[in-house]
């Protein structure tokens, strides 16, 4: 056997280790009984122990090291080179971290989100204050041990977002706030407002669960090779090549939470199962990015699934299991379910706000993490931020700066991949119109299979061999821009609320 | 670290690995998506090879001789002592088979099992016949490598009833085969007969499941320590010593199945959530053998749960779950679901019947075993038992010799493992009854908590601290015998049809 072949087997061995520890957290977090939760620790730190020793094996290094040598130049998109292009990526990253700092790491991250729980239930920052400072220091070590070229927070997104820079999404996001703010604005200032007490009548969970699981299907996720679970805080998984699962809850009296929850966690889904199995575990058969993951799952959410061609479609079947909305047209529906309104949290945001949310956490990232910014300082900056783009102030800093579980779990590069998303998600689907020629026409004949189909093509069967940047200029002809997140935003907004863009 | 304690550790680790095992094969049972099967099969390959080499791991060998050097005479029922005996147990039983010898079987088990499903859909005896003598050939030598003192077919049982001899058990089932015959015949010739169509209504499957979990819950499963889903074939399978998961299947116009098939595995259930967790991966945290398991489910099913005060508690609660049952008097619905008539299929069986279909398959598997019994001879041997004992003939092999898995399975010895279960569970119910003041007025209250301290006190703490036939005459104060199941038998089919004992 080759040093080539003996790395593939490794890296199938492992994902096959990898994927079950994703049952395993899958059973956690969705059929779980109470009791079992200390055993199930067990068994996750047994796994997830062995599966670092996998991945950080010396052999790897060794096969890396003599495959590379051996297969020399190659075109740096085949899969070959992609298989290892990110082994190597994945094994110089794990193992040049010391080990007490990953070990620091570790036990920061859980006294963090510990800390956190506390500290956001009694309004108290200060108290949460000094386990923030210490996660950022740890970052910071973290991302002088990986290295960088250009800033040190290009280290830390490059966890979530491979190869992208801080400079490139900057300059994105920057477009994208400046056309945001005052779209946002003229929203706020239009006399039309949706009537939404409409989507907060009776909608039975049983009802939902059979309406989700029917457009999930129609979108394109296969159930025989996945499924639909209930759990708290819902999310996708998958656990092999065919084995993809998706994640909801049922508010009873309201109706957008699960379904485009749903829809969301299809797109995620429909993106897991169009990964080429027969790679599974290897570059070519991994998902892309955070970013992309996300364009995916934003697409079938907002593009397709908050479109009126959609609802054309879908609308009559939604009445038909909903009494709530049997009196309801369809012009009322669509414009409840297309409500801009700023609010506080990130995670109830609609789909302008929500770049808003973003676009202050990814500047106070950055801040804090050169030091532009103290850790005393962030309350008041969030706030002045969240006067600045979006008009209005937390009452609080459990509403405001410690609303999201990330930075306290050490997640920090990571936000911007949600954003990012929803830009991919507009170019993509700007580019799939057109050459798929008119896809309204077809989601108004409910027809999802060709825009799934040029997906799985593009996006999903290339994996890993073109990087986040080379992908989206290989598909769509130009690099990202947030013209086309504005471009549609405007597109749909404008006639509901009445304005035209400046 | 004594050699004891890293025995303890190495055998606490297998068994953590051995319940991610459970969890897959749970899953895979209950949830696993259509595709996701082949895959499945890798992970639960990976992770078997995994828990073979640890329980083979030749270090165990080491710290086994060691620690019973140092422990030297003790308490045999100590749990250190139980400890090293099962541990040594389990040991010696791995490593005195040949490698060669552990693949031939596991093979000839998967060819026959895919034989024998292709032979029983053609009713094809003679085709499965190579098949099985195979595995019977192979059973042989792997007796003879094992060891044994009196007959071959103790070594064989003694993987599911250890430390059980062929000469007891087939004392104690003559005996029992002596008594069942006449009051079969007994029963055939009576007049009365329940009225069973009482349970082919509409029992709706949600109706089923609400009513169920109430039963289960009431009897003493621990919803909180586990769960109850659906599946094909019904199972109880712990992955932990607080996370046990019981299944069954819905028949939306046969009552008794799902039902009793619920009460069946919460027995086996409450048994696992009343071990020692403190112990569990080891012989005092183990349960003691497949007949004492099948005791606690068949006492729950049957001697509690076929009961009429456990109706005169409950029926009231049925009749407001079950329009079916809103004008059926409950003697009638007592009557129907204590019905006996000898059939064909062993798992359809009643509780006298069913004895009879072990007793038969006892006595087949000595004789081919010991070669009394060709292959080709045993389709003849079985219908002349059904007909001695059952008095009816199988009109088909598929039907009769065939309707089995086990023995494809290479499950040889397993069988009288069932009727150990009844015979032990009249025994311990006998014995309960008179220590605990009456259960059956208990259960006409509802009360089904003492008998299950009693149980958990009595049987399941011990784990495996004494042999089955130390711990049943521990207990209650003589060895197992027949009399009490014929004597419960009586007790409650006597009144129903009119019959007295002769």
């Amino acid at each position: 056997m080759t040093a080539y072949d003996s790395l593939v087997e490794h890296l199938k061995e492992t994902q096959l280790v990898g994927s079950i520890n994703s049952l395993l957290g899958w059973d956690e977090r969705t059929k779980l009984p109470k009791g079992g939760g200390a055993y199930r620790a067990e068994q996750m730190t047994y796994v997830s122990g062995l599966l670092h020793k996998m991945r950080t094996d010396p052999r790897v290094g060794d096969w890396l090291a003599e495959a590379e040598q051996q297969v020399g130049e190659q075109d740096p998109h085949s899969d070959q080179a992609t298989v290892l292009r990110e082994a190597r990526r994945s094994f110089d990253k794990l193992t040049k971290l010391p080990q007490d700092l990953v070990e620091n790491i570790t036990r920061a991250e859980v006294e963090g989100q510990q800390a956190w729980v506390d500290a956001r239930a009694a309004d108290d920052f200060p108290a949460f204050a000094p386990y923030l400072k210490r996660i950022i220091e740890l970052k910071r070590q973290q991302a002088e041990a990986i290295g960088y070229d250009d800033c040190i927070y290009d280290a830390l997104m490059d966890d979530f977002e491979p190869g992208e820079k801080t400079s490139n999404v900057r300059s994105v996001l920057e477009g994208l706030r400046e056309d945001l703010v005052p779209l946002v604005e003229a929203i706020s200032e239009s006399a039309n407002r949706p009537d939404t007490s409409i989507l907060t009548r009776s909608y039975p969970a049983s009802a939902q669960e059979s309406f989700g699981t029917m457009a999930a299907a129609a979108i394109g996720f296969d159930f025989e090779r996945g499924r639909l679970d209930v759990t708290h805080h819902p999310f996708c998984t998958e656990m092999g090549p065919d084995d993809t699962r998706i994640t909801t809850r049922y508010d009873e009296h309201f109706f957008p939470m699960a379904f485009f929850g749903i829809l969301h966690e299809a797109g995620h889904g429909i993106y897991d199962q169009g990964l080429r199995g027969d790679h599974y575990g290897t570059g070519p058969g991994e998902y892309l990015s955070l970013g992309f993951h996300e364009s995916q799952s934003r697409m079938w959410e907002n593009q397709v699934g908050r479109s009126l061609p959609f609802w054309t479609h879908m609308y009559s079947k939604a009445q038909d299991n909903f009494d709530s909305l049997q009196a309801v047209a369809l012009s009322d529906f669509y414009f409840a379910i297309n409500n801009v309104q700023p609010s506080l949290i990130r995670v109830e945001a609609d789909e302008v706000t929500y770049n808003l949310h973003i676009i202050i956490r990814f500047e106070l990232e950055q801040a804090f993490m050169s030091g532009d910014v103290s850790v005393e300082d962030l309350p008041g900056a969030w706030s002045e931020k969240y006067q600045h783009y979006l008009g209005i102030t937390p009452p609080n800093d459990a509403d405001g700066v410690m609303q999201d579980i990330h930075w306290s779990a050490g997640l920090i590069g990571y936000f911007p991949t949600y954003s990012l998303g929803n830009l991919y998600a507009a170019q993509l689907f700007d580019k799939a119109d057109e050459e798929l020629g008119g896809l309204h026409q077809q989601f108004e004949r409910g027809e999802f299979q060709p825009l799934k189909d040029w997906l799985v093509e593009k996006i999903h069967k290339p994996g890993r061999c073109y990087s986040a940047s080379e992908l989206i200029e290989r598909v769509t002809g130009n690099p990202l821009s947030h013209s086309h997140l504005v471009d549609y935003l405007y597109g749909k907004l404008g006639p509901l609320y009445g304005i035209e863009r400046p």
